[in-house]
C-alpha cells in the first residue's frame, strides 16, 4: 500500500492500517511504529481511533511494548497518543518517542539515555607548563579562575576524539590523546541525568594558542605550580587530588587507560574503542590488532 | 499571585504572567519555565498567546535560551509551543522539555543525555569457575550461550553499585565490586544514542545460585575454559580479548580502576566515585580519604 493510500480515511481498511502498516516487530516481543512524514497531516481524531484499534490487534497478538515515533511536524498527534495511554520515553530535536505497555504489570522497556559525558584535558608542554583557559559562561564566569579545557562528548563521538576536538576548538592547540587518567560519575548534574567526566591526558603537537572567542575569555600556558596554587583549586580536595594523579602520570609512571580500536564481531563494521591499561602486554591484541 | 489567580484568563495581566510567573533565570542568560500542574487545564490558544507575549518580553530583556517543561498531563499545550517555534530537547515519562533560542544564529544550548551505561560482571570463585547466565530475551535468546551477567546502570546509580545489584538480581550471588577492568564506547547502539559498557571484576561473597525467573533462563558456575571455548565467544575477537584481560587480572597483576569515594567540594554533600588506578600510592588521598 502506498503512503498516499493511507490518507483516504473514508475507507475503514485504510484507517485500520494507518498505523499497523508502519509497525515493525522487535526481538523483545514488541512493535515499533515510526510514522512517516509523507502522511502529514493526519487528523488527530482519526489517528486516535486507528491507534485504539491497533492496540486491540497487538493485544490479541500477545505483543508487549509499543514504541511510537512521531516526527515534530506531527505534534498534533501527541495528545491523541497520550489519551490512548502512551507516555513519553525520550525526545530529540526532531521527534518524540512514546511508549505503551500491553501486558499486565510493570513494563520492562529499557530506559532512556541516562548520562551526559564530558572530558577535561590535561596537557603539559616540556617546560612543565599547563594549557589552561578561562570561560565566558557558567559558574566560574568573571572569577579569573584558570582551568583545564573541558567540554561535552557529542552524540556519536569517541571520548578520545572529543578531548582532541575540545582542545583544538578552545585553544587552537593540536594535541594527541594519550590516556584516560581517571573518570568520575556524578548524579543529578543536569536535570535528573547523571554525568561521566573523563580526565584525559593529551600530548601537545603545537604550542601557539589561538583562543576561541565565543566561549573562552582567555587561554595560556601557565606553570603547573601557579595553576595549582589558585585558591579555587586549593579549596577543592578533588581538584587537588586530580592534580596529584596528573603529576604521578608525568613523574611516577601512573597508568591510566589507553584507547584501543576494536570491532565487536567479524560481521560488524561498527568501529569503537576499548579503554584499558596497556602498560604490560596482555596477548597480541593491543594497539588495534583486535580489529578483525 | 496564587496559582489559581492565573486561571482567570479574562484579565490581561494574568494571561501575560501565566508563563512568566513561573520563569526562573539561569546562569547562562536564559530562562527556565516549569508549568505547575496546579494550573491544569490551560486552554491551548490562551497558552500560545501567552507564550508569544512572553517571548517578546524575554527578547527585550536580551534573554537567550528558553526552557519549557510541560508535565505530561499538559500534553494539550505541546502543539501550541511547537507552533510558537519551540522544539523538543528531551522527555522523561512524566514530562516533555522544549527549548527556544532567541538570539540570531545557532543555539549553544547543551545537548540531551547522550549515553546509556551498562555493566558486565566478571566473577570467579576459588575453583576458577566463572559465574555465567543465559538470558530469556534479546539477541542470544534460545541459543544456549553462557555469558557474564550484564545490565543497565540506572539513573542516579553508581557503576560499582550497579554491578553488585545486577549480579544479585540475576543470580542471587552477593559480590563486592573490585575494579573496572576496561570499558568500551559504542555508537548508535540504542536509537541514536551511544553506549558505555564497563567490564567490572567482582569478588563473590556467597556461592549458592538463586536465579531470577523473569529475565534469566539459567545461571551456573562454569569452568573458565568451558566458557571461553563456546563457539559464540571464539567467534568474537573482542570477547576473547576481554577474557585475556580478566585472566591477566587474576594471574598477572593487571591493574584496572578502583572506585574511590569523593566529594566535589567542602560545601557540597553530593557523593560520587572517582575511578582510578590505585596500584601505587599517589598521595594520602586514596581509599576514601579525599572526602572533605
Amino acid at each position: 500500500m502506498s503512503a498516499f493510500g493511507n490518507r483516504v480515511f473514508g475507507e475503514e481498511i485504510n484507517e485500520k492500517s494507518l498505523i499497523t502498516a508502519h509497525a515493525v516487530n522487535d526481538q523483545f516481543g514488541g512493535v515499533t511504529v515510526k510514522m512517516p512524514l509523507a502522511l502529514h497531516p493526519i487528523d488527530a481524531a482519526v489517528f486516535g481511533s486507528a491507534l485504539r484499534s491497533s492496540i486491540s490487534r497487538w493485544r490479541q497478538q500477545g505483543k508487549k511494548g509499543i514504541w511510537l515515533n512521531l516526527p515534530i511536524e506531527m505534534v498534533n498527534l501527541v495528545e491523541a497518543a497520550v489519551k490512548e495511554g502512551f507516555w513519553y520515553h525520550h525526545a530529540e530535536p526532531k521527534y518524540l518517542m512514546l511508549i505503551y505497555w500491553i501486558p499486565r504489570g510493570a513494563h520492562t522497556l529499557p530506559a532512556n539515555a541516562s548520562h551526559r559525558v564530558g572530558i577535561g584535558a590535561f596537557i603539559m608542554n616540556e617546560k612543565r607548563e599547563l594549557l589552561v583557559v578561562q570561560e565566558k559562561y557558567g559558574a566560574l564566569r568573571g572569577k579569573g579562575v584558570w582551568k583545564f579545557p573541558t567540554g561535552t562528548v557529542e552524540e556519536g563521538e569517541d571520548i578520545c576524539a572529543a578531548a582532541e576536538r575540545e582542545v583544538k576548538e578552545e585553544t587552537g592547540i593540536d594535541a594527541e590523546f594519550v590516556e584516560v587518567l581517571t573518570f568520575r560519575q556524578t548524579h543529578k548534574s543536569f536535570f535528573e541525568k547523571s554525568d561521566l567526566f573523563f580526565v584525559c591526558m593529551l600530548r601537545p603537537l603545537s604550542f601557539d594558542i589561538q583562543k576561541q572567542d565565543s566561549e573562552i575569555e582567555a587561554a595560556q600556558w601557565i606553570p603547573f605550580e601557579e595553576y595549582a596554587a589558585q585558591p579555587y583549586v586549593q579549596k577543592h580536595e578533588l581538584m587537588k587530588f586530580i592534580n596529584k594523579l596528573c603529576l604521578a602520570k608525568i613523574d611516577s609512571g601512573y597508568s591510566g587507560f589507553s584507547a584501543v580500536p576494536a570491532t565487536s564481531s567479524s560481521s560488524s563494521d561498527k568501529r569503537s574503542y576499548l579503554y584499558m591499561n596497556t602498560t604490560k602486554s596482555y596477548g597480541a591484541a593491543q594497539q588495534g590488532v583486535i580489529n578483525s
